[in-house]
């Protein structure tokens, strides 16, 4: 594992396509819940949201698909803080599905805090938030890199 | 628009989240649909698949989110085929809520053709197909980039 357990889920059977494994976008979907443990888990939760009217905005994914999930698997998403500053997280996430320690997939994200009025606006974290996202990047920071991560995508040069 | 026009879709209730806009995986669902669609196009459909036990492997996806998609929207996805080789598609996509001209989101993915058997093995595309492809990228060439594409993910540098 490269990083922090923050998120577990099976696998619905309507996530499956004529493929006959997990359809790519539902591993985007389980990294979107992960995203949602992540926000619980440095306190940007349903109550904080509520009471600020501030949420984060997904600016950028990155998925990298690298085995099948198959119906019956159970899946573990770790989380590492790549980077942050006063209003964005940089985060990589894994996909593994149990036992197996290799990544069935990985991804990377670009979170934005915003504050939701008439207008959406960028906003800095509060103090508290930012103190929980350090205390997790510290967390995840003495894992390596699990996976290839984001990059200009090409096809193989000949 | 930056493309050919593949897939249209309107927004189920259950894809906005507690945003209030389209959840980031959804995109990415649209997105999938979108792969379908271009799939059908190329002559990769259904009885294709059956008959050869071929399909195709997503491996790598790459979303920018850059307007709110709301569940009233009606959205229109264009394709541009950036690139192909022996066996693999790398084609562009961009999701527009009509009659909006801006892309709501653009993304690009890598795709595998493979033989699914025993072990799932990369195989070459049958002449038709690849002629299919290059019509494809053909009617699509005199477009522009739409939006950013895919890139290493970094927070900006001060």
């Amino acid at each position: 594992m490269a990083g922090v357990p923050i998120y577990r889920t099976g696998i619905a059977p309507e996530w499956i396509d004529y493929n006959g494994h997990l359809r790519d976008a539902y591993y985007g979907l389980i990294v979107s819940y992960a995203i949602d443990a992540l926000m619980e888990r440095i306190g940007l939760d349903g109550p904080y949201r509520q009471r600020t009217g501030c949420t984060l905005y997904t600016l950028e994914m990155h998925i990298h698909y690298l085995r099948e999930i198959k119906a019956s698997d159970s899946v573990l998403v770790d989380v590492r803080v790549l980077g942050a500053d006063r209003k964005r997280i940089h985060a990589a996430f894994e996909l593994l599905c149990e036992p197996e320690t290799a990544p069935a997939a990985t991804a990377e994200v670009m979170l934005l805090h915003v504050r939701q009025l008439e207008a959406v606006a960028s906003e800095a974290f509060p103090p508290a938030l930012s103190a929980a996202i350090d205390e997790l990047q510290q967390a995840g920071a003495q894992h390596g890199a699990g996976g290839p991560g984001s990059r200009r995508m090409q096809l193989p040069q000949r």
